[in-house]
């Protein structure tokens, strides 16, 4: 038996998806859960940056993930290993999560009692930015191997987002065409608030300005 | 001035998309143009791919490309440097081509003359695999630091397309836990017809066979 329930969302019923956010975002700000809603393209380490993050904070807060997938419950598996509660959301062929099937995976999970909920939305850099799906916060990852382009060919989702986290620098002697200062430009053109921190989720090296980040969000949204 | 047309397309006012890419279709094989539909994640290698590939054959063929995307023209301005027929199509948004979108940049372009048209898609697991764009074939870029498991996470992806290729295989020692058995049984497992290949467009190992795989398409499609 697996430790983890698996829920098929469907789409919304309601119009404006903006508004249904929004009550969204209200209604987690009551029970003073911080919900990060955590987008890339495929493969770019969104469940490996999870497993790390977990590690680091599960000792301060209690954490659960919402791991959005089209099909297939390979990373609720994963981070159900990690100890932290997992519910794995099926978008039934959906390429994104809007407020209300986020909210159908929130009340199934049951969220009350936690302070610290990641949502990992369905891999896609397109759709997911289109969507405010209630969050406190947006986080994307963009890993090194995709290319320091990406800013300019998906500039809608660098705009949404309060960080990015440019992932697998661990390889950027492999490719070696990957500018960390014109990246950091770019986004910062679309978006001048944007936090951009550089780290690899498989070694560590940068991660704590992750975790810092987070750790920092979470506090100002508890006090507040 | 530019050396490549940039034109924005339209969502499909047809309500069958499926039958729209079937007379499409039929439109190509009359003029004897092969279309290629190229999809992937973004910064899995479409741009790269197509470079190395237009050097290969461009001595035999006449090569046209359409790069789709959201937004930006770096795509196309990168093609145009190799000689051959480039345009940019705009989504305007959107997060795949139709049929008809595909059908408004071939005309826009003009293809009568032309061998083989390389369509870009954007970059994106989901959306693509979805729409038939009236294609001759489909063909799917996965990267080797994107992970073995995609097949499992984006199966509809890899079940529609006739050729799969896995580049950056020189990264393989890099990302050492990419296994070449596994991601193979699992596409072959989604779609037993499916041409596999390991390759890599920046180094050129493995490449041959994916040239070999274009020239034997187009020689039967053209004999047919």
């Amino acid at each position: 038996m697996e430790d983890f329930k698996t829920i098929e969302v469907k789409r919304s019923i309601f119009e404006d998806n903006d508004a249904d956010a929004q009550r969204l975002r209200e209604e987690l700000k009551a029970e003073k859960t911080f919900l990060l809603n955590l987008m890339s393209s495929p493969g770019a380490g969104k469940t490996t940056t999870l497993k790390r993050t977990i590690e680091a904070l599960k000792g301060e807060m209690k954490i659960g993930v919402m791991e959005a997938d089209i099909d297939s419950d390979v990373d609720a598996r994963a981070i159900s290993g990690t100890g932290v509660r997992a519910i794995q959301i099926h978008t039934g062929g959906m390429c994104h999560l809007d407020a209300d099937m986020t909210r159908q995976g929130i009340r199934e999970f049951g969220t009350e009692d936690l302070d610290f909920v990641v949502l990992e939305n369905v891999g896609n850099l397109v759709c997911p930015a289109e969507f405010d799906t209630g969050s406190t916060k947006n986080a994307m990852i963009l890993s090194v191997p995709e290319g320091d382009d990406k800013p300019l060919k998906y500039p809608l989702m660098f705009s949404i987002c309060d960080v990015v986290l440019i992932n697998k620098c661990d390889t950027l002697n492999v490719f070696d065409d990957f500018s960390k200062e014109a990246v950091k430009e770019r986004i910062l053109k679309l978006n001048p608030k944007a936090e951009v921190i550089f780290a690899s989720a498989k070694t560590g090296e940068g991660f704590e300005k992750w975790i810092q980040w987070i750790r920092k969000e979470i506090r100002e949204y508890q006090v507040l």
